[in-house]
């Protein structure tokens, strides 16, 4: 194998694998990067066992002769070095060379690397996966909605299918569910399907957010292909694998309640600067716990108290409080991760009683929803 | 005491006098700010009692009201609560008020903290220093020369007057040098003072750093007092005490070779990249250590070998080497430091022999020098 790269590309495209290579795997070889020259161009390969990443370099883009391919072949290289040295080598090229025995040769200006390599043959297979069944959705949109569901996954591995996202796909829509059994947050959204697809599968939530690290904020849109036990996300010159959860995603339609005693409508943002505030003397007590009070018909009032600091009381006006008066406490942590899913909109919170679950949703959009288990505290 | 404040004023002394402030004290009231209000305007004080740190917010400046005190007087308040909350009150302006038995109300807009603070005359009194002799240095020329030094100090107890930088001063100079015993860093400048004033004196490291942070990038002179056991820097609105460090400074001139049997000369920043790539495979092994080895009359190479990773060599071209050829050995990390401090200058490094020390100077510059201790590797 030997090869002349544009330095940028390369390490852009180590940068990408490297999401999935952790230093902490009991498989020696998957702490490196597998690298493959065919006279196409050059594609690296970072994978550990749950999340496989291939990114390809093209031979030319654009008229511009990105890698000049002197002989094809394939090396496993150390990641933690080799992205470390491709990032401070002087020159904008890079030379790679395999000469015998695995050891490679990296050459740039008057700098010259020769790391002891691993044999590519003992490196796993990708997940072998049929271009059948495919949709698709645009890149911003599908890490806006990874964005607004996978914080609330459990971090628990107590019951393991909690740690990812449910994901549901069928009459041209896609419905994204996480719950940690606290909290759930919910996003859907029309894309294009064929007709016969349905699926119900579960997306660790780790994998979506590497995934949503390395896709670019572009419209174009990515192809996303599932399995029985797999799921591959095609964007441009880059494959993304994970592995699905095994085991039923719970059924969390009924958890979700269809009526209210209370409403408020407030602005999410402004609402998050009160929450942040109210929960800075609640983060040394017990559970960063606040309380919301309705105070006449367009106050509600944000406290929290802990005996040996201090206390707290934030006003926020309500556009408009319809239903009964209420007294309600709740994780300030939740509510912030549920506001800042939410963005700056204008918001309203449908409570069902102090004990009860409530919802939040922006006023005026119906494709995402926050709901929040109150805590009891008196 | 209670006062409105600007927050923008109060949230930047909070900052400053945080950096004396460490969770980890003994002394319980010392986690607290004390904050006192005089007709004058409002003072804050943080200190580990080997750092004190005071900064004043004068009632008005350039004509802007920047405090308005309605009743004098004095808290001590939990540092780390206190600094969240002013950061992100939502006001222009804050309202600090104190109701009895020291506690004390914060007021923002619809926002309202409610304090357990703390007795103020419980708090430790600072040092007190005779504005008696006083030599004054350009501030950002101050900021410089503990850069150029400080990174050497020593981080280990065991000779504790080596965690320090010692000062020098006299005959209208200021000489700072820090060792750890493996190198030196040594920066002189020439500055005004009493011809009688003549100070051998050793500030702690961490003093010295912290310090740095807060003082501005001004070419204002900065106040030093120095008097037995403390050192007190005054810039504007600014009241930085430290203690010294008890015990002798070794003399270190003996330490500084005057003749060399190898002298070469570089870009300083072209052989920091050097050796910053030379050392990427060290790091793992032992000690982080590179080899130099003269090539001709105009080559330096610089290579590390770690037999399980690889290997690397990397050449920089000299202007010009004179005297003997050399192998030597030496601590990368050293080095960079070393260089780091130079920036970017034209440097000579002056080599005795593979086992003696080594200095390495600007070409046009005789105010600062480094000096290394090699490695013995063969």
């Amino acid at each position: 194998m030997k090869f002349v790269i544009q330095r940028d590309r390369l390490v852009q495209s180590v940068q990408d694998v490297m999401k999935a290579i952790t230093s902490r795997t009991t498989i020696p070889i998957l702490t490196g990067i597998k690298i493959i020259a065919t006279d196409e161009g050059v594609s690296l390969t970072g994978s550990d066992s749950d999340i496989s990443i291939e990114s390809f370099i093209p031979k030319e883009e654009d008229e511009d002769v990105i890698v000049d391919i002197k002989q094809p072949g394939s090396i496993v290289i150390q990641a933690k070095f080799f992205s470390e040295i491709v990032k401070k080598l002087p020159l904008e090229t890079v030379e790679i060379e395999v000469i015998g025995s695995f050891q490679t040769v990296i050459r740039s200006g008057k700098s010259e690397f020769n790391l002891i390599g691993l044999d590519p043959d003992e490196y796993p297979h990708l997940p072998q996966i049929e271009d059948g069944k495919v949709f698709k959705v645009p890149t911003d949109l599908l890490k806006t909605m990874i964005r607004q569901t996978v914080f609330a996954v459990s971090t628990s591995e107590t019951r393991p299918v909690l740690t990812g996202v449910n994901w549901q796909v069928g009459n041209n829509e896609l419905i994204c569910i996480a719950t940690d059994s606290h909290r759930l947050a919910l996003r859907k959204a029309a894309i294009e399907t064929d007709s016969d697809a349905h699926y119900n599968v579960v997306i660790p939530g780790k994998s979506l957010s590497e995934l949503s690290k390395i896709l670019d904020d572009t419209t174009e849109p990515i192809e996303i292909v599932i399995t029985e036990n797999q799921v591959l996300f095609k964007a441009k010159h880059l494959l993304f694998f994970s592995r699905l959860l095994e085991g039923n995603y719970p059924d969390t339609s009924r958890l979700i309640p269809t009526d209210s005693k209370t409403a408020i409508t407030l602005n999410a943002k402004e609402f998050l600067h009160v929450i942040d505030r109210a929960s800075l003397l609640a983060r040394e007590g017990r559970n960063n716990v606040v309380k919301l009070t309705t105070v006449g018909d367009d106050l509600i009032e944000i406290s929290s108290n802990s005996p040996e600091i201090g206390k707290v009381i934030e006003q926020i006006k309500s556009q408009l409080i319809e239903g009964e008066e209420l007294k309600i406490s709740f994780s300030a942590k939740y509510m912030m991760d549920a506001l800042k899913a939410l963005e700056d909109t204008e918001i309203h919170v449908y409570f069902t009683g102090a004990m009860r679950p409530f919802v939040i949703r922006p006023i005026h959009n119906d494709s995402i929803l926050q709901l929040i288990l109150p805590v009891r505290t008196y």
